[in-house]
């Protein structure tokens, strides 16, 4: 039998000594929880260190990131070759892999980033949603758990609030919680601003809760039982003594983060009865680590027969790889696309055809399935139909877009996340995580600027296209028509290096070009309208473009000929050359027209140039109003195209 | 006796007109909550239409704002003179202050901005620790209640979860919960995304629950009452038929928001016995409803007699008034700023330091008291200590952003917002409605940059300013050191016309000048330092700010003239002239220098010029060793001064 205890103090020692060695880290955790952590890896967690993506291992979160070092010492004491010794004592040095936070790393058995807290919890609703399809299509080849450490900022945030509420309603079985209740918190004791009965919100909301003395493993053990045993999510309150060993600073407010001593390393050895130097683990102990490696070497080992003849073998693996079938684009090509309508209702057309050669895709709405209609003939993921690709979130988008990064990370299915981009910001932090991660979540959103109309500023991004194309690795595509909607689902699904984001229309698209053999969004940019040689360039993205489309035909009516470039994506935009660019958006006094502020548009506009958008925020109005009173028309196209030429003594000609 | 179920129909029928006239709109809400809203303003609302600004009314939130008609008609019916019939046939059009959702216009009535769900009811939770703080300094004059109504998507929304976890947490007796429970969200049941037992959950919390027939006046009656005598917060759950009254809608889906028909209005009027044309009510239920007057017009009246001789009047009044006394920023002058520190260090003395005098500061901040420090000797406000001017929030930024708003919308007290930079995203839905209701709120971001050091990527904004600055109305302010940080306090505090928000560091500040006069930074940016005639001009923000400082002194030891400009408010600088600002940025080559992307910096740059920053997500490291990866140091800078003065043949002098 292992030793359990030994085991912990192992984790102990070592994440005190790193973090000695560092000079800075968080030692509440990995010396408060050793004890539980200790106890799944011996006893429960399926996992093999020999290979740390095999597709049905155990998905274990660290949602407490900032206490890293618990989750660097589990993985380096099983085994995990890219977590070697020397990675822990280069904790938070520049290329570790043994970040200040738990930075995505599947090789080396880290699962996901953490360190935001509840965003841990919330992608683990994810992974065990992902389990349970995944484990409905492919039977005999899809059964594990998910298993996530908690701390209390984790269930304090809302997103950790959203993911306990639809965890139970969706009876995640597979789903623990093993919340490290230390009653501390950075400010210090939790009851400074917590006083409700955390066990009672989990029963509330239909989990299964047992709480334990986090330092005593047979009740651990036995609970760990219990909860896999059980239908429901299981909550294991587990009460501990943050940074429990270290007699200066256990229990204590301290014991957060505040820095260690060489004292404090000596004392606590001495207290625990640890006699080995630094980042040093006695043979037997490591032997006892190593254990976990023979189960799930067996586990795997099994699981490898029943996959080497398993009929669907083909199909799980290409799902796995995130690998796109040939032809699947063929379902493309047959929407409808040469009338005006919606550039939502054209993404909703998409959706649904691509299921066809998709069926991998998982949608998730919050909400609003009538006006997004990305839900059709899809069946609803629940308790009772885990064969569903479409999960009702209900108002919860922080946890949405945490769950479609946590399906993106367990692997096996490609998420789609479906709101009004109103509505994007209570999911940033989510849709940060996935480009953060580069993880290919396609973040599908409605009702794109003003023209929602009446339902007023509230609802009216303006400068959601700024915020989200500043963020790194995230490509925004906001496509003018049916055709380059088809354009961005078509080039969203190939991208697996970072997250694609759609703005679309609630108001119908006036359709600006025939479908082309190979997508022109491709760059990013291309000149829609080309008049050959160009008295002004017309700039324009969305549902703008039709405006500059009809604006160029009153030009020419003016005799002067306007080219209308579509810009999609600059993401993409700016991955071409500096003269592939100059090309296109040309030397012509440039308009750029978009819905929405001019912030970031300098980035295409040189002095002189002119923008046609918003100044504010909106107001509450029919789209059509709007669009008139804040000056966003194709005849004020035309105004500012023509004097702007005047301006420039009758317009240059390139 | 009034008739309030005459008063409720008048409610259902002037909401359903309006709708119907406006061509679209949520009946569901208006219709449910009729006798809710009717028995409230009837029976237990304090609040005189005839001075909607009396401090001491009730405040009344409609969290579930896309009923917005809920609460126009119950403005309306009890005669506030800003919401006439014809606003509400106006309902919807451009001007008309019956908007979409709720727009905040506190002279007629409607005292917050809501729409976005959970917005209100975590914005009612700052009302009511503003009225408890007011009541705590100024006993006799304040003494009110705040109500929200409800729906069930803002209980599912994770801002509206921390808002039931804190209220319960800080005891606010005051408040009261009027939700909907009609079981229908926009997807259908809601039960296709919810099964949590809510009042349940509530109860975990430490609310008072009720439940009752929400169309039930006598049960809604006493459950008031017995709200308003019990010392927890309380939750009436009113169990309510979603547009109740429409026969073809009323308990459907569709009655969320279904367009309503002629024939829908015809049937509705025949099933709730409802005679009279359309917008028309009979002048004995117009009577009924104007006994709010009366009796709220006798409470203001009462009042009024113990203000006018309240030994606190002056006081009180100036708080109301949001009123700075003379000499406030005189505590600014004493601080230390001639040594290296954070600027979050310098904000932390200049927080303290204003408690001298601004009493009304309320300062709230999310388990981050260590790190930021803006605590010190402020008292917590608590369940037991209402005189408190610091509130821990707890791991819950978002509701924390919202409870600023909602304590400025209610007036009185100054709200600061606390965390740092990385959080924000978690409250930018929160900001947003700060930045649109054009609420002072003051948010304090620490950690602004790579310079946070090995906490890693999750923790390290590179787009946050940027995507603060594409916020209209948000003036975003990063100081170079202490003694642009106490100016930035200096102009944060009189601007009321919107929030204001510092990014701050954690890691020293070099000082880079000495205190002015006047403050330096009033116009967003000037010239630091000015070598007279230009070879080049360094434009940096923050801690970038001192290395512009050391590359100047680098570049002028080979003989070259590098202007300096500080540039800490874009938002300011933009309200400057052209020529004011071409003054100052100077037709020399020009380098930007700060710690995040380059998006947004095009707006002051021109071709040819360069910008040293970081272009894409941050890393685990020391800080120093980060800001030598990235390249953002002083050698970088003198390196690209001097090759652009190359490419640009020798430099060209203005």
């Amino acid at each position: 039998m292992a030793d359990i205890q030994r085991m912990a103090e192992a984790i102990r020692f070592l994440a005190l000594d790193a973090i000695l060695n560092a000079g800075e880290g968080h030692q509440g955790v990995p010396l408060g929880m050793a004890e539980i952590a200790a106890t799944l890896y011996a006893r429960h967690l399926r996992a093999d260190p020999a290979d740390p993506l095999w597709p049905d291992r155990d998905r274990v979160v660290l949602s407490n990131g900032h206490g890293s070092m618990l989750l660097y010492t589990l993985l380096h004491l099983s085994g995990y070759a890219h977590m070697p010794l020397q990675a822990l004592r280069d904790f938070r040095r520049l290329g570790s892999v043994c970040a200040g936070h738990p930075e995505i790393e599947q090789a080396a058995g880290i699962e996901i980033t953490t360190g935001l807290l509840g965003q841990g919890i919330a992608c683990a609703v994810g992974m065990a949603v992902a389990e349970a399809r995944l484990a409905d299509r492919f039977p005999g080849l899809v059964d594990h758990r998910t298993w996530a450490f908690v701390g209390d900022g984790c269930l304090q945030e809302g997103v950790g609030q959203e993911a306990i509420s639809l965890a139970g309603h969706l009876r995640l079985g597979k789903l623990t919680f093993l919340w490290d209740d230390n009653a501390i918190t950075d400010d210090g004791a939790t009851d400074l601003s917590v006083s409700e009965d955390i066990p009672a919100r989990f029963v509330a909301a239909g989990w299964h809760v047992q709480a334990v003395d986090g330092h005593d493993i047979a009740q651990i053990d036995a609970a760990m039982t219990a909860a896999k045993a059980d239908p429901r999510p299981s909550l294991i309150a587990c009460r501990t003594v943050i940074a429990r060993g270290i007699p200066r600073l256990q229990g204590q407010r301290g014991g957060h983060s505040a820095p260690l001593t060489a004292q404090d390393a000596a004392e606590a050895r001495a207290a625990r009865g640890w006699t080995h130097p630094p980042f040093e683990v006695p043979q037997e102990v490591l032997a006892d680590w190593r254990a976990l490696q023979n189960r799930g070497g067996a586990e795997r080992a099994e699981w490898a027969a029943r996959h080497a003849t398993h009929p669907e073998r083909a199909e799980f693996d290409r799902w796995q790889a995130g690998l796109l079938p040939e032809g699947w684009e063929a379902p493309l090509s047959d929407l409808p696309q040469g009338t005006p309508q919606p550039t939502i209702a054209a993404s909703a057309d998409a959706c649904a055809a691509l299921d066809r050669t998709l069926p991998e895709l998982m949608v998730l709405c919050a909400d609003l399935e009538a006006p997004t209609d990305h839900k059709r003939h899809r069946r609803a993921f629940s308790a009772e139909n885990r064969g569903g690709s479409y999960v009702h979130c209900g108002v919860r988008e922080h946890l949405m877009g945490a769950m479609c990064c946590g399906i993106a990370a367990h692997g096996g299915l490609r998420s789609v996340n479906v709101t009004y981009l109103a509505f994007a910001d209570y999911e940033r932090p989510a849709m940060r995580m996935a480009a953060l991660m580069g993880l290919p979540v396609l973040f599908v959103f409605s009702h794109d600027s003003i023209g929602i109309g009446s339902n007023g500023p509230t609802h009216q991004p303006v400068e959601a296209l700024a915020a989200y194309r500043s963020m790194p690795n995230m490509q925004v595509m906001r496509p003018a028509d049916a055709v380059e909607t088809h354009e961005a689902w078509a080039l969203a699904m190939p991208h697996r290096s970072g997250p694609v984001m759609l703005a679309l229309s609630r108001q119908a698209a006036l359709p600006v070009r025939a479908p082309a053999q190979s997508p022109l969004s491709a760059p990013g940019g291309y000149v829609l309208q080309d008049p050959g040689a160009r008295d002004v360039t017309l700039i324009a993205t969305g549902t703008e473009v039709g405006l500059a489309m009809e604006a160029s035909r009153q030009l020419a009516g003016q005799g002067l000929r306007a080219a209308v470039v579509s810009l999609p994506c600059w993401e993409r935009f700016e991955t071409l050359t500096e003269t592939e660019r100059a090309a296109i958006l040309g030397s012509a006094p440039r308009i750029a027209i978009e819905a929405a502020l001019r912030f970031g548009w300098d980035r295409w506009l040189r002095p002189g140039d002119a923008f046609i958008g918003m100044e504010g925020f909106g107001a509450s109005a029919r789209a059509e109003v709007l669009y008139r009173h804040f000056g966003i028309t194709a005849e004020r196209i035309t105004e500012t195209a023509t004097a702007l030429m005047a301006a420039q003594g009758g317009g240059r000609r390139v």
